[in-house]
């Protein structure tokens, strides 16, 4: 083998595995841009009226039976004029706790209680607590979310 | 040429080829974080009152205006008491013909018109359809549409 | 050194080479992908209620106290029925020098000025101008902003 022909034949080797490199990384990071999207849905609930309620509620509903129970993650925030959707006295109780068997995560926002002199026993049973609700619907939209308000 | 300037000469244009490739193939993925996105934007139309219908359809009229029809893509989708925004007998029929002309895609959610015993015949011309409009407005978020809830 | 050794180990060198430069460019992407979210929100106003108005003051306060001043990035926009909020006679006008000062940003809506036949000597001070709130709400988003509709 020449000196010409070993250069040749390196450089060719060398270009081939470039390429093999190169294809194995970029496509990699494309892949990790079409991979499915998690579903996964934060509700905004700040109105008062009860009307707004049964709309999330049956927009959380819809979410599951078109999707399937176990393939999208909901959480309902609920802060401002919206609070009183929680409270033990909601005109939605009933409703609220269908959504939470079914696996809607529902969530008080803790500075609006405060605001309004509420306290855990003023709300229904096996909702959760946030210290901020709009934190929270800020860092489930960097998290990935979607942001729907009914 | 020596073998020894061979190898140096092979190292020094394989080098330079791996960088050529590296530029060609990073600055690539950072390309497609940096490209000017598409211009898309989805809207929410779930209230009843017809301020509202109008004031969607003014967002998305000056979506066109500013941007130019041609570099936005805009999608309403209609659903609970945003419904009668769709219907035959809509106040605001002629603005909805004139907004799909446009290019506006408008959708109307069959769950809610199943609950409302609404069929096609009973909806505006030209409309899309889609199975549940929450699921669909999910959805585009998760293709990196922009909301809107006018 | 005869050839076919000089060839192996210009090959060796190179694919070391090359895999220190996949290294070094692949998990960048990566680390650009995890890396902490900046806290940016942009709030839409297009109500004309002032509780809408007073809503999103107090969301932008939370948000703020929550997450230290210096840690959220804020942007109120204010269009349609909502260019109320920022009009000289506004019913909130003290609240939105306040947010100012703290480092709100506080845009009005010039398409909507127009509409409603309102200059800039109508508006109040220190406030900033776009020119359609809707394109600044679907760029913000695009930047990666996350949307919150009080």
């Amino acid at each position: 083998m020449s000196v010409a022909q070993a250069a040749s034949r390196v450089a060719a080797a060398t270009a081939f595995a470039v390429l093999v490199i190169a294809a194995a990384g970029v496509p990699d990071a494309r892949a990790q841009a079409t991979v499915a999207p998690k579903n996964r849905v934060v509700m905004q609930v700040s109105d008062g009226e009860p009307a707004k309620w049964n709309l999330a509620l049956n927009n959380a509903r819809n979410l599951q039976s078109d999707l399937g129970s176990a393939n999208v993650e909901i959480e309902i925030v609920a802060y401002g004029p919206g609070i009183g959707m929680l409270k033990r006295d909601s005109t939605v109780a009933t409703r609220v706790d269908e959504a939470l068997t079914s696996g809607v995560k529902i969530v008080a926002c803790e500075n609006t209680m405060r605001a309004q002199k509420l306290a855990q026993p003023d709300m229904l049973p096996s909702i959760a607590y946030v210290g901020a609700g709009v934190v929270e619907i800020m860092q489930r939209q960097q998290q990935g979310w979607s942001y729907l308000r009914p």
